[in-house]
């Protein structure tokens, strides 16, 4: 595995994002490693990322599925090359996500990530988030190269 | 239209959502007023939740999808008596979003939401998210009451 996250492959400008941004101090820093065939993360929610008392939100849970499978996305796009130090930066087009059983708040998650198909410029990726060893969501991205008309001037 | 939002008719120990609990002194307080026939509601993203420069993050927008589609099956399950105090408190099967086009950070996004069937337990509800007049985002929450097994003790 590349010890150097897939975020931190991002260009300097392209690197503010909310859910996985290292230039975004307020950010949730969602990091995905990639080795090779899926991209691999940890996470462990903040105690304000509550749903219902016990419980991880939804929308965080729907957020680690953006970021993780963008990220892979990209990362598999790069290719074998895991260590180069840029990595193409894609952006979400579409994303889903089953909750298939409450995901306990405290415990670390982890994500796993692959691709599934590749339609023209579209790449889907399958997300799993588990914890305490059980799988908790299901989610699916449809990435997509990020578009000339979003790079930042 | 309701002046109380729907998130402020679930009971005080199901209101600690990151998404839209009022007990919650660090989440997005989203709101959704239900006018009898469907879920309303404005929210500014703050500058921290940007994707790309000059765009709202992706996760963000699923997060909205989530508690503003939530709080829409929820306030039409409590039927017409939309001023009712308590409102029953639903949770998500699962969610999707479609990104039409990016959604630009800075304005007022405006939520709109309906239920589009029911089956069984299930109710799907539609979301929709326009900023500056033009739909950004297509949302689909399927919601569930919640399960006595997530209620707090």
């Amino acid at each position: 595995m590349t010890s150097l996250p897939v975020q931190h492959r991002y260009g300097e400008e392209l690197s503010h994002c909310y859910g996985c941004g290292r230039n975004n101090a307020l950010g949730l820093h969602i990091e995905t490693h990639w080795d090779g065939r899926q991209g691999l993360g940890r996470f462990t929610p903040r105690p304000e990322h509550i749903a219902l008392p016990g419980f991880v939100y939804g929308g965080l849970l729907a957020s680690l599925v953006d970021c993780h499978g963008v990220a892979t996305a990209a990362a598999a796009d790069a290719g074998d090359a895991g260590d180069a130090r840029i990595c193409p930066r894609y952006v979400t087009a579409s994303l889903s996500v089953n909750f298939l059983r409450p995901t306990p708040l405290g415990p670390e998650l982890e994500l796993r990530a692959w691709v599934k198909e590749r339609r023209g410029r579209k790449t889907v990726v399958e997300v799993e988030i588990s914890a305490l060893g059980e799988i908790r969501a299901r989610g699916e991205v449809v990435a997509v190269p990020m578009p000339t008309t979003m790079k930042p001037a």
